[in-house]
């Protein structure tokens, strides 16, 4: 019995192995259309995600997955709690899967493609009507995903729980419950000491040419090994993991300021450190996989924030920065990209924004989404909630749509409940790095290459080495002693607001 | 009945269509494999591939396919002339891929991606022997596939069929029996006249980044619609049609010499006119896809040669080759370029041959493969046997197997059976535009954007329209009102020697 458990448990590898073959070609096709796809090939495009899609979901909703499923579950005492586990999330996966059938995973395919291109199209016009039709039908196709795949409370958790499971939208008002009173209170005695200031921006400004190797430069300082992945530039940055042998990142250039592309890309590396240190063995299989979105946020929060945003940090790059100023690095450039890094100012771009404000972003467009799907929010009225609801929490609306609605693509890709993982990812990567710095305190105070691959090790066995055979919150408790916990990610802030560096006044 | 027939042929079309989509992706895998893939992601990427591949496989080769396929062949009087011969030629695809099982086309596949690391690596260090394992190893399994497929006489046939449907090895030997000895005397002659010269290198040295600028202007000036295309580096150039809106060119660069790149270029361009060209209303169906791979040559050559190797063409590009110098070009310019592009002198490298002796290049090649697969030539001999004939055809001995034995990607994809459509692709290309001329005699005299666009109408019209609805031989009469014919292409050549301005020495 033990024998048939092992083969039986072997064709499900093999399954799923191919399942994510046909995913690591669709994710190199979503990568292509981003960076090197020419322009009129959007339909064709757009058909062939659908039908690889549409393939691997044929594949992976076959009689024989479920034959497959059911025969180990019986027999779930002649495997490995790994296993079992493995199989436990399999059985969600095809449960969640199963409510939908291939022709609305087509539909809903295609509808993504048009969305992307006409959220492209608007974009560069400044221009929401160019858009709202195609996001009106990608959510109706969202509202009727949540009903087919079921929920509780709110249709909004079925959404949620593809990016973070088991994560609900109440758990979530909890969240912003403690969070944001908390950094009002922050962003207030901030206001009191007059940090708020407006930053010098001369020194930044660097040509794109100089940008991309000084991107490529830090890259390499922490470790990102190009054998495995590579950098390019794309109209929003994004990371992809195609396999770990292949993960792809971008980033976006601004050439008054230099901060725009290597924090992005910092970002990005974060995701693709995971995306690399998970297990290729157990290809297709939980092992292999991410936890959730939100464990996923914590890596490229982590990169870009506790790391990227320190003055250590700093000081470790500041060889690539001179490089890329020819030796004529501006006076005390260390100490002004630090003091830039951690301003604090309300602004209206969610990716330029600070440690602080960010959440605020978050919290708005969590709001827009929850009413969005739960039916209270027409598509004609997004536009104007939007521009209110910047006035109210960040005191700023925005000049046009480009910079205000249409500023990020995500909800193109039909990513409704992606959002909030971004603020868990912050809470997550405070807790993370607290519980690394138990095990390499130095790296409070000196980045050395060697520190930083220790860091990449502890990540590796505390939280990838799980994939996604645990759920986040067990991982976040298995490797930092405590649950999910905004607390944390508040000391981290309030922490750096009272170091002597950041409250130097520019 | 006949509403019955149309359904089926519906059914068929949307069978072949979503195959068509699988193979569209492991296109863009393919591309991104030679382009921007990271070194360390082959062994994933050969996985992927083999996994697409042998989903293709099986689809095509799907109990569904052959019930639609008997249907509608017992019942072909109820379907039009193009339906029915598509019908046949997808019946004949069908008996071709059942002799292979899946497992032969995976293991295929993934010996295809390891053959092309192991020449990658071979090809870098000039060693041969790194690269003959897996040579060794394909061969096998292409002598297997030739057995498994059927033939007459030769073995090669059933390769060679693949790539021009309906070409036997016999026929090749006859084209070569009459082709060698015309290009010997026309040699000979040239070799009397003295012509024979090593001409002027000095003025075709031109940086990479202005190279890159002046390949896409003459692109944009030949129609090249960067919407549906797009050029990018790799080692070996080549083009690839993702879809008729998608189609891939490559280029290589060499600092010294300019027209590498730039004639590279107008080759693979004239390839991606035939894809982009190609009916995409009928994807999937023969309707949509190429003749034959002699046909596809035929394109290249006619755009590289007939057109790129003219005096018309260079004045026409004058303006681009100005800007590429700064305004500073060289004195006589076109004059120097158009006698380095026509001069005649034997070399190592096929890719860098005249037209003239390309086909000994070819020649060789065939009789290798020819040998290698009826069982002649043992790998182990390769080598030496390359070095032998190229001594005794060709007159110089390769310093190096790169400059030598490895010069060429082909072998590595399992490409056995193909070099011979570039013989082929010669021969359609004369006289394809032979007949272009009967219509549009002024491209004789002087190119403009209008007639190139009336030229790539009349392709379109007498060639590509056909799809592969009849066979390379059947176009090419119903096009030109002649049969496959040699000596067309030798008549070119000796106009073009016997031409005042070919014939000026340098």
């Amino acid at each position: 019995m033990a024998v048939e458990s092992d083969m039986k448990y072997s064709a499900l590898s093999k399954r799923m192995a191919a399942i994510a073959d046909l995913n690591s070609a669709a994710s190199l096709l979503q990568w292509d259309q981003e960076t090197y796809m020419p322009s009129g090939a959007g339909d064709a495009r757009a058909q062939q995600l659908a039908t690889l899609y549409g393939l691997a979901h044929d594949q992976f909703t076959d009689s024989e997955t479920l034959r497959l499923l059911e025969s180990l579950r019986n027999n779930s005492d002649k495997l490995s709690d790994m296993e079992s586990r493995s199989v436990d999330r399999i059985w969600r996966d095809y449960k969640r899967k199963t409510c939908l059938d291939r022709d609305f995973v087509e539909k809903l395919s295609i509808q993504i493609s048009r969305s992307f291109h006409a959220w492209e199209k608007a974009r560069k016009e400044q221009n929401f009507d160019l858009f709202a039709p195609e996001l009106e039908r990608l959510t109706e196709l969202k509202r009727e995903e949540a009903e087919r795949t079921g929920y509780e409370t709110s249709p909004y958790d079925a959404l949620l729980d593809e990016y973070e499971p088991g994560m609900k939208a109440s758990e979530l008002n909890r969240i912003f419950r403690i969070l944001l009173p908390e950094l009002d209170k922050i962003y207030a005695k901030l206001a009191l000491n007059r940090t708020i200031t407006t930053h010098d921006t001369a020194p930044f400004a660097l040509s794109e040419e100089k940008q991309w190797t000084l991107c490529r430069d830090v890259l390499q300082m922490i470790g990102f090994d190009s054998n495995y992945g590579r950098l390019d530039k794309s109209s929003h940055p994004f990371s992809i993991g195609i396999h770990p042998s292949d993960v792809r990142i971008t980033t976006r250039f601004n050439a008054e300021d230099l901060t725009v592309a290597l924090w992005s890309t910092l970002h990005e590396a974060g995701h693709a450190f995971y995306e690399m240190g998970l297990n290729a063995e157990a290809r297709g299989m939980p092992l292999s996989e991410a936890a959730s979105l939100g464990i996923h946020e914590s890596q490229s929060r982590l990169w870009e924030n506790q790391i990227g945003r320190s003055m250590s940090f700093l000081k470790y790059i500041e060889p690539a920065l001179s490089k890329a100023f020819d030796g004529k690095m501006p006076h005390d450039f260390s100490g002004k990209l630090h003091q830039k890094l951690n301003h604090i100012e309300k602004g209206l771009i969610r990716t330029e924004a600070d440690e602080l404000n960010y959440h605020y972003h978050i919290f708005i467009r969590y709001q827009i989404e929850l009413d969005m799907i739960e039916g209270r929010l027409k598509i004609k009225d997004l536009k104007d909630r939007w521009n209110d609801m910047y006035t109210t929490y960040l005191g700023i609306k925005p000049g046009n749509d480009s910079e205000g609605i249409l500023q990020d693509v995500h909800w193109s890709h039909g990513s409704i409940g992606y959002f909030p993982t971004y603020t868990l990812g912050s809470i997550y990567a405070a807790q993370f790095f607290n519980a690394g710095l138990q095990e390499i305190p130095e790296l409070n105070h000196v980045h050395t290459s060697e520190n930083m691959a220790h860091l990449k090790l502890w990540l590796k066995q505390n939280v990838f080495d799980f994939g996604r055979t645990l759920d986040a919150n067990s991982i976040c408790f298995k490797s930092t002693n405590n649950e999910l916990d905004p607390l944390e990610f508040v000391h981290y802030l309030e922490n750096k607001i009272d170091s002597p560096q950041t409250n130097t006044k520019p």
